[in-house]
């Protein structure tokens, strides 16, 4: 953290594979002074997501992708420390898109930031997992679109990961049987022992088709997909007639630029109802699921872990964590 | 059609690639006496169909492939000629299952089947086709899983065969533009001039998806999928956010045993809600569905017509006609 600068990345080169600290232009460029109904936020937490290495590429996505030159999109939570703007006030803590950066402006249009509570039950990290976009993604995606019901068995892979960790732990509170694929046996001691799934599955023992189908004896009812290629496939190749899969993401395939093929006969023959979502597609609801989260960590039914990266100058390389599989829990950056 | 003997296909082989007459043991059985609670049908029209296919492989599908030395399954519809049945009377023309063969058992369990109303408004061959389940499969898939609106536009593959073609209409008379995608000239002036299509793709020319780019200006809201394999992926590129596809088949790939890929990735990024289904997913709401569709028949609003092949002994030969193209509209053998 400097106070007199704003160092801020921003994107020099689309990574092909791997994202390495050279695709940016790590600069200092004066502290902007906010206009009018404006405020200057001071970045606290980055939040690190696989759609980050969405947004540097040029592939097919969501919103248009970082310009070449711009700074490198992303979320994060902040304070504020300087304000022209009724909506904020100095020292209100707040959560949105602040960017790879020390500093950003929050205006009350296209660049608003939420105002978080004063009286926060959880620390400030918490608000870019468990009871944030994460958080989010893995309610929104598991009740709305896989609609479990108790006793059916929820798959999810990334079962680790900041969004799967989730997705495991509201199936249980729904009643559910919840296996995690993930890889490595930390990662699976982890989910079973700490977050309660039913069974874990590791990928990366040879076995893992084996285990997957010991896991789920009664077949898949949600598969909650965040991985895509050969275990998506594998996943998919289980799951019963009228069963429903939210397509979280591909992340196997973000760093290969090659089309994400799959099979679909399955969802022929087994009538199996698919839907890509995003977050903001439950943009509407979003208070009632953030209250929902955060009374559900507060009673100790849901419980969450963060990666802490200490320093803004390290996100270009620790966003790589989330594609090599070195992170459990929610990945943020401190700064 | 023969009096004294029962005619019967026989699953001897499972075809690879094209289904040969081979693939059959052409068998003569005596005529069966129907016992309590049965009736004896004499079958006057088989439907063929792509799913034909599918019960003669041992692919996953919907119910147990046909074994091996059984007759071939498939739908059709007879006369009652023999009853011992208060649910069937002598002269009752009958709908169902009746197998690839001159004479089948209807009971009042398993093998039951729909007795047809005395005062058909069409045709018998069409209740197998836009009065029957193909137009059911049009009807349900379109509107309970592709919920157009007005306005919108739907792309319908295998345009010209018999679900394609109720399609197209279904989606004209709820307002929207509706653009199929057909083989060869003859099926595409079909499709527009004589069922009111807004336009036709034909696949057979170099430049398909050019036409397609052009036939889709405002992208696609509802992909009806038929076919699979690259055209469905170019379908799939030009969907809209939170566009709907039934998935009804997938045609190119059932004579090859491949897999069925196809790229997940614009699922993803815009949102598709994808779903499998087979018309039987709708049991509930046949009697609604078929009364709908005899009115816009009888009304002149919905279009059809049958290809008709005389002689049993000639169904395995021209069931081949839907993987070829040699087809326009529902394909029927008249015993």
């Amino acid at each position: 953290m400097k106070n007199d600068v704003n160092r801020q990345f921003r994107l020099k080169t689309r990574p092909t594979g791997r994202i390495e600290k050279s695709n940016f232009d790590f600069v200092e460029e004066s502290i902007p002074e906010p206009g009018p109904g404006e405020a200057l936020v001071r970045v606290l937490y980055l939040s690190l997501d696989p759609t980050n290495r969405i947004r540097m590429s040029d592939m097919d996505q969501y919103m248009p992708p970082v310009g070449i030159g711009e700074v490198m999109r992303g979320g994060g939570v902040g304070i504020v420390v300087k304000s022209n703007s009724a909506r904020y006030k100095e020292g209100d803590r707040v959560s949105g898109l602040t960017g790879w950066q020390d500093f950003c402006i929050a205006d009350e249009g296209l660049r608003a930031m939420s105002v978080l509570p004063k009286d926060l039950p959880v620390e400030l990290p918490v608000m870019l997992g468990a009871c944030g976009m994460t958080g989010l993604t893995a309610y929104f995606g598991l009740l709305e679109l896989g609609r479990p019901k108790a006793g059916e068995t929820v798959v999810v892979s990334a079962a680790a990961g900041a969004v799967g960790s989730i997705v495991g732990q509201i199936a249980k509170i729904k009643g559910c049987r919840a296996v995690g694929i993930a890889g490595g046996p930390d990662k699976c001691r982890h989910i079973v022992e700490d977050l309660g799934f039913d069974a874990a599955v590791d990928y990366k023992r040879a076995d893992w088709r084996e285990q997957l189908a010991a896991a789920t004896p009664d077949g898949i009812d949600v598969n909650f997909e965040n991985v895509g290629g050969e275990i998506m496939e594998a996943v998919m190749a289980r799951m019963n007639l009228f069963s429903r899969m939210p397509l979280c993401g591909m992340i196997s395939g973000y760093n290969t630029g090659e089309p994400m093929r799959g099979d679909f006969s399955p969802i022929l023959m087994r009538r199996i109802e698919l839907r890509g979502f995003i977050v903001i597609d439950f943009m509407e609801k979003f208070a009632e699921g953030a209250m929902q989260l955060a009374q559900w960590v507060v009673e100790g039914k849901l419980k969450h872990r963060e990666t802490i990266v200490d320093g803004l100058e390290n996100a270009p390389v620790a966003v790589n964590k989330l594609f090599d599989g070195g992170n459990i829990g929610k990945l943020v950056v401190k700064l």
